[in-house]
């Protein structure tokens, strides 16, 4: 069960409205009035907890769980298990997610308000049913949407809009940019930072001023520990959807398509453009003034130097199709034979 | 234009103030007195607006663009264009910087004053024109220079000093720390923390007291969540005019020259130096106790574990000669011609 | 000598008591009684340092110190040197770090009390001994235990609980959390955030509910800038004693062992598990659903992808036995015969 130090649960709901809201179908022998509390993983969930099995790598758990009820599929729920009652459907992962969303709603009910110790500009405009934590420092003619939630020492800067239905986390710093609705930004970030731009002069190099935006569409998440840089002149923008994990650069100039995944430790160095629905692992870098196609897919830690068409799936440094380098990946460790044995 | 929310521009400025100001020519058609009122990318630029043309690969931008005058050099300013008056420079990047500079002074002339929401030991010394933003705590015996803008909830730790016309952005944490003058420091960056340094001991790694300091002398330039650690036992430097991208890792004992750049995610190892200008590209990392020579540029991604001489341009990892890594990438790729068809 | 500003010292202490405390010899010149007052490397140290020479590298140095004592074993002191008096031992960097938590010992004795600019809830409970500065803000709920320290605007979050002898650094977020006693947490770290968690819907990928904790052991050591996702469901665990560097990325469900020493700028994939004392070097990643045994070492930049048996030494990417990879890196750079001569 989850921690109620920590998530407010709702519920509970009988089985029978839980497989209503996936569309799934309850074993034979499960009560339809049964009431689920909460959600544990297989391992070390008890009576009144739905857990999932989604994966046979976990058929070990399954087969011992404690849970009073395990949403699966139809194959998986073949599996040797101590009579625990199935809801079987489709997709599991996708409906124990959905059924997530369902106990633990996004706190959208927050108490309204702005903390005693906040600093609000007296120009700066706050929507109803906002939030603002203590420490948070709101700017000059800052502008808010509804229902916003300003964490803890969160600094907007002078000027910065930020629609409705947002949160942004503790510590985290924004200036220069113009965020949408529904975006979710964790802590510690730094959003509208000047960008890392020089040309050469006569004395070494020369500081560019960084004179653009940060444009956030609507339904963006950030992860925590990003750094998110204000164009040099004209914006960076990152488009509608798209999830950022932590510690990831997004250099100046950059532009991101729509419901794009970028995973962690990420960089995306200055002017590249990524097509809509591009698929980023771990660690990955790509270099300045590159094109990514729409639905390209990149292996973590590969590093792309060249413009990629639509679609494609690549990996290594330089990044190639990915069939490519896996082939090189084998021949470079089949030269062992060439080597002394070990 | 620049967006008036978060950019104060100064002028007007005629063409001729700013052919005048770049040392550069105005085509036989611009009239001398006409007013630029700001800066804009080639295909967002109107009336009013001045741009650039540096590279033809914005050709088609060029051929397209409003913008009332265009920097450009004889060359590309033969291209075709819709009439636009045309600024004619040996190095259009520089001018156009010159005049981002012109147009968009550093904010020097911030309204001076402790913000009384500031928190400033008795005992911290802060000099005149300085500015202290909400919520930022300077601590005992912390002594600042002139002019210096310390903003939102920065911490500035015990004793730590701080030249003048500096700047430290928001939710920058500082400590164990001498700063030169000059100094613009972003948001988010953890400055002064302690070295990972271990010893083996009887009953595992044993940790190593962090004895030393940061160093970072004049016209240093650092980004966002950057992690610069104090010496264990003598200083980390950097080195006069050094410019450090975002979410950079320096060492604690690590020795930076002169005027070197630092591109985002890199990260150098304990007690490594590096000379004057050196150049690194994103994402590389350099081992612990390793010399890199004056002038060494270093390729995106590369792992550097053995000491460079000056002057080399060097790539991949184990960082080599950079010739030596083409060769060395193309023939992997080449064995293609082994493996099965596509 | 340490710098005053930033250290208090302790002693001073006689060379005797220096020999007592780390079990070493006196060379026959030396004074017992001679007063050492602190610290310093031996190309900086002045008349009342002591100072260290544990690797022949720094043999000119050693050879021209001014310290009053160097800390050496048997073979390094008969290399020539200005007369200083050593003190011999058999791991001079072991017996020198012993020295240094004699001279500074971590500061335990901070003043207690909650200052009046920080923010405790009134459910919150604050132990005996501990010190909230100026901005800190501690959530509903929060528990914190004897004698902690929370720096200048760290957020500890509603739930949170703390043990005893805790640090916790200026602008740290963390939430979701269960921490044990004497951990050290350093500056500008995100603890407990949403992990990137999504499954593919009919919609795209759809975010998953992160419902689970982070659990930090006791003795655990983290720097700064550091990203660490509570458990999608079920928890994230650092095991006892385990240091992590700066800038390093744990994701949701990610386990380490106990003592495990993670460099900077790594990153562990979600779910991953780490055995005891696993050593990783700087910019490494580890895929998700990884399982690594105990003792196992990760050279620098490594990327892992596959499961690795207990003490395994292994290197590249994807990463295999490191004697493997020196092998093919080597026979990567030989093909140089076959291409064109420099």
């Amino acid at each position: 069960m989850t921690d109620d130090r920590f998530f407010r649960r709702s519920g509970p709901f009988s089985l029978a409205e839980l497989a209503s809201h996936v569309g799934g179908e309850l074993c034979a022998e499960a009560p339809d009035a049964f009431l689920i509390r909460g959600l544990a993983p297989l391992d070390s969930a008890e009576s009144g907890d739905l857990s999932v099995f989604s994966d046979r790598k976990w058929s070990a758990h399954f087969a011992t769980s404690r849970a009073s009820a395990i949403v699966t599929n139809s194959t998986l729920g073949l599996r040797e298990h101590n009579g625990t009652w199935l809801l079987l459907v489709q997709d599991p992962a996708l409906a124990f997610a959905q059924i997530g969303h369902l106990f633990y709603p996004p706190p959208g009910d927050h108490d309204a308000g702005v903390h005693a110790r906040a600093q609000v500009a007296e120009t700066a405009s706050i929507g109803a049913g906002s939030r603002i934590d203590a420490g948070a420092v709101i700017g000059q003619d800052a502008r808010l949407g509804l229902r916003c939630h300003i964490a803890s020492n969160a600094v907007i800067g002078e000027g910065v809009v930020i629609g409705d239905d947002c949160r942004v986390g503790a510590n985290t710093t924004i200036s220069h940019a113009l965020i949408g609705a529904r975006v979710r930004i964790g802590s510690n970030n730094s959003i509208g930072g000047e960008g890392f731009g020089f040309v050469a002069g006569p004395k070494g190099p020369m500081r560019v001023a960084q004179l653009g935006r940060v444009i956030i569409e609507n339904d963006v998440r950030i992860g925590g520990n990003c750094a998110i840089d204000r164009g040099a002149i004209g914006d960076t923008v990152v488009g509608m959807g798209t999830a950022i994990d932590n510690l990831v650069q997004i250099a100046h100039n950059v532009r991101i398509g729509r419901h794009c995944l970028i995973a962690g430790q990420s960089g995306i160095a200055g002017s590249s453009t990524l097509g809509d629905q591009v698929m980023m692992g771990g660690q990955v870098g790509i270099n300045d003034h590159i094109t990514i196609g729409a639905r390209v897919r990149i292996a973590a830690k590969s590093g792309v130097i060249h413009d990629t068409a639509e679609g494609e799936v690549i990996g290594g440094y330089p990044a190639m199709p990915v069939r490519q380098w896996h082939r090189q990946t084998v021949a470079a460790r089949g030269k062992r034979s060439l080597g002394k044995p070990d």
